[in-house]
C-alpha cells in the first residue's frame, strides 16, 4: 500500500479590513487589518489536509506568505505517517537552517512563517490521528513530546532530561484534570469591551453585556491619554465591582520610566496586570517596571520573539504573567517549551489570543498545560476576543466565561474556503468591494 | 526649476555562490552563499541614484527583496533636496509603521529591508551633497544628526538632549582626528585566514601572507571541535607571536555553560575576545559568560537585532566589545545611535564586516565614530575580509592593516552593474553556469 503523502502546498494572503471599524484599536495599533498568512498542505486524499497560518495585522502579510512558501516547499513528498518521527528534524530544518538563520535567527518574518507551516503540520498530524490537538498531545509519551522540542540556547535553564522529569511528574492526576476541563472548560477573560477606539457609551454597553454573559475578567487598552485612561478605568471598575479582575494593556507605547509613572496613576483602579508596558525586547526594562509596580503584575509575550527571550524574562523576574503568541513562536513545539520554562519558574501562562484564529489555537495549548505541564489553573486564563470566528470551520465555543474544549480532529486552524477566497488580498471580492468586514 | 525626484525603485536578488568554496565557513554557517537584497532609487537624473542593500547568506534573500519593495515603494516622488528634512519622518514610517511593526518590531526580515532602503537614501543624500558619507556626517550639526535618530525605548539610558550634549562635547579636536584618519587610515583586523573550512597549510600560508602585508590583529573561527581549535589556535599564535591580537569567533554555537567551559580550554592562547559565544538574544547569558571568561572580552553584535538589545548588553556589562552590523540595524540612523549608547557606557565599537559590501559601509561609520562620537581609537578596529570587493564601484582600500578613507561621494554601496546582472538569482549568467564565484 502506498503511503499517503503531502502532494501540494497552497498559500493565501488573507486580510480582513478591520481598520474600517475600530475593533482591535490600541495605543500602538490604530488601524490594524487583521490578516493571516495561510498555508494548506494538501495530501493525495482530498479529505485530509493540514491547515496552518500565522497572524499579522496587514501590510507585509505578503512578505510572510513568500517566506511560508520558501519553508513549506521541502515538505512536498512527506509521508503523513512519518510525521511523528520526522517532526524533530523538520523543526530543526525550518528554524535552524544555516542560511535562513541569518534572517533572524528565530525571529520576525521567518519565525512567523515557520509557525504557520508547523501549525499546518500539527493540524495534519492531529487530523490523521483523528484527535483534537490537545488530546493528541495527551497521547504522546514524554519522550515523544520532548523529541519535538528544540532546547538550543535554553539548556542552561532546562535540559531535555529536566523536561522529561517534569512531564513524568505531572502524569499523576491527569485523568481528573482532563475530566474537569471536559466538564467546566478553561477559564477565559475578555478584551472586546476595552478597545481604545470605542467611546464610553459603547464600553459601558459592552461591559454590561459581558457581565450578563458571565465574564469575570476584563481587559482595557491604555497608554495614549492618562485622563482618558483614568476615566475609562473608573467606568469599567465601577461596572465590574471591586472583586472582578481588571487588566490593562499598553501595547508597548511607553518608555520604562513613563510606564512606572503612568501606572502609579492607574494603581488606584486595582489593575491585576499591566500588559506590554514597553518594548518586548527590553528584558531589563520589564524587570525594573515589575519591581516598581508590584503588587500589580507585569505581563508580556505577544511580541516576544522566541524561547530565549522568555527564558530571560523568567530568570530576571521581569514578568509575573507569560503571554506567548501561538503564531509568533514556532508552533506547538516552541509553545510547549515556553510553558515548560514558565512552569520551572512558577510563572502562570495566560496566552495571547484574539487576532485571526488565535483563540482557536491557544485553547489546545492551554488545555494541555493544565493537563500535562502545570497541572494548575491558578492565575491562568485565556484571552478571548469575539472577532472573526465565523471564518473558521471549527470556531471556538465560549460559555459563561470559559472555553468549551474542542472535539473536532485537528488544531482548529482550518478556515472556511469561502472566507479564504472572499478576503484574499488584493483580489478577493471583499477587497474589491472595499466593504468593511463583519467583526462581531 | 522642477525639483529632482526619485522616479523609480529597482530591486535585485544578488547571490554569490560562495558555498562552492569554503570562504565564509564557520561553526554555525557551513555553506553560506553571500548575498545582497539590493535596491536602487533612481532619480530623473541618470547620473544620480541611491544604491543600498542588506547582506544575507543565501536562502530567503528573495523574501528580503520583497520586503524592500514594500518599504521602498512610498519613496517614489520624494524630492532629493527634501531628503535631509524628511529623513526623520521616513525613518519613523519605515520602522514604526503600526502594521509592519507586528512583523518585528524592528527585527528580522523587515528590519534588514529597512536597512537596505535607508542605506540607499543615505547614499543618495551623500552623492547629492558630493561627499563621502563619513564627511557628510561630519557636516551635520548635532541637532540635524539627532533628529535622524529614533530614541524610542532607549530613553531610559539616553535622551535626545543627552545625545546632543555628547556630540557637542566631541566637537573639540575634530579637525585633528580627521587629519589623523586622512593620514593613517582606520585600524583593521583580518578574518580571512581563520575560516573553519581551511586546512592547516592554507591557514599557515594566509597568516604568513597577512603578516607580510602588515596585519597585527587576527581572528579565527572556533566551536566545532575543541581539539581542532587548540591545534589551530596554537598554530596561529605561534605564527603571529605573543604580542599581536588573536580574536576567536564561535558564531553562536554554544550553550552558556559550554561557552564558559570551552573558553577555559582556549584561554592559554591569550585570546583578546570571544565573539558570539552564544545566542545573540541571550543578554543575561552573555553577562554570565563575560564574568566567567574575564579578562578575555566578550564581543557580539552582528546578529543583535536593534538598539534596544544593545542598550541592555551595555547595561548588563554583558559585552566588552560592540560589533553592530551596518545592514542589520536600520542604517546610519540606528548605527549612530548604537555608537552613542556604546560611548555612554565606555564600550568600544568594532563593527562587523565582511559579507557582501559590509567593509565598504562600516569604514564610514567607524570614521565618524572616531571624529564625532568616541574620539578614540583605543580598542577599536574594523573587521576586514578580502571577499567580493571587486563587485563594488568604489571598493575599500586597505593598506598595512588600515582602511584608507574613501573619498568618492556616497556610502560606497554601489555595486558594479555587470555583477548585479551576472549574479542575479536565479536567472543571472553565473547561476546559469553554476560556476563558483571568485572570492579572493
Amino acid at each position: 500500500m502506498t503511503a499517503l503523502r503531502i502532494v501540494r502546498v497552497e498559500t493565501a494572503d488573507v486580510r480582513f479590513p478591520t481598520s474600517a471599524s475600530l475593533g482591535g484599536s490600541d495605543a500602538m495599533n490604530p488601524d490594524p487589518d487583521y490578516s493571516a498568512a495561510y498555508v494548506v498542505l494538501h495530501t493525495a486524499d482530498p479529505e485530509l489536509a493540514g491547515h496552518g497560518f500565522t497572524f499579522t495585522i496587514g501590510r507585509g502579510n505578503d512578505v510572510v506568505v513568500r517566506a511560508v512558501e520558501l519553508l513549506a516547499e521541502p515538505l512536498e513528498g512527506l509521508a503523513v505517517r512519518d510525521l511523528p518521527d520526522q517532526m524533530p528534524q523538520i523543526l530543526r530544518a525550518m528554524t535552524g537552517d544555516s542560511q535562513i538563520r541569518w534572517l533572524g535567527p528565530e525571529k520576525g518574518v521567518m519565525h512567523l512563517a515557520a509557525a504557520a507551516v508547523l501549525n499546518a503540520l500539527w493540524d495534519l498530524w492531529a487530523k490523521h490521528a483523528r484527535l483534537p490537538l490537545w488530546r493528541l498531545l495527551c497521547t504522546l509519551s514524554p519522550e515523544q513530546l520532548v523529541a519535538c522540542l528544540d532546547f538550543r540556547h535554553v539548556r542552561d535553564v532546562m535540559t531535555p532530561d529536566d523536561a522529561l522529569q517534569l512531564l513524568r511528574a505531572r502524569r499523576a492526576g491527569r485523568d481528573e484534570r482532563q475530566a474537569a476541563l471536559e466538564g467546566s472548560g478553561y477559564p477565559a477573560y475578555i478584551t472586546s469591551a476595552g478597545w481604545l477606539g470605542y467611546d464610553d457609551d459603547r464600553v459601558r454597553a459592552l461591559v454590561e453585556q459581558s457581565l450578563a454573559d458571565g465574564w469575570d475578567h476584563f481587559k482595557m487598552k491604555v497608554g495614549i491619554s492618562l485622563d482618558d485612561d483614568r476615566r475609562r478605568a473608573a467606568l469599567i471598575r465601577e461596572l465590574i465591582g471591586p472583586h472582578r479582575r481588571l487588566m490593562m494593556d499598553a501595547n508597548q507605547v511607553w518608555e520604562v520610566d513613563e510606564a512606572i509613572a503612568w501606572m502609579a496613576e492607574l494603581a488606584r483602579f486595582d489593575p491585576y496586570w499591566i500588559e506590554e508596558p514597553t518594548s518586548p525586547d527590553d528584558i531589563l526594562g520589564h524587570a525594573r517596571i515589575a519591581r516598581a509596580v508590584a503588587p500589580v503584575l507585569v505581563a508580556t509575550g505577544e511580541h516576544v520573539q522566541n524561547r530565549i527571550v522568555f527564558k530571560q524574562l523568567f530568570a530576571a523576574r521581569a514578568i509575573g504573567v507569560c503571554q506567548p503568541d501561538s503564531c509568533r513562536l514556532a508552533s506547538v513545539n516552541e509553545n510547549v517549551l515556553v510553558y515548560l520554562l514558565a512552569e520551572r519558574h512558577g510563572i502562570p501562562v495566560c496566552p495571547h489570543a484574539g487576532g485571526v484564529g488565535l483563540c482557536e489555537l491557544v485553547q489546545h495549548l492551554a488545555a494541555f498545560d493544565y493537563i500535562g505541564i502545570s497541572g494548575s489553573l491558578d492565575g491562568r486564563m485565556v484571552e478571548y476576543v469575539d472577532h472573526l470566528h465565523e471564518h473558521f470551520v471549527h470556531p471556538v465555543h465560549v460559555d459563561r466565561g470559559a472555553y468549551v474544549m474542542p472535539e473536532a480532529p485537528g488544531y482548529s486552524t482550518e478556515m472556511v474556503r469561502e472566507s479564504i477566497e472572499a478576503y484574499r488580498y488584493p483580489e478577493g471580492q471583499r477587497w474589491h468591494e472595499r466593504s468593511p468586514a463583519p467583526i462581531g
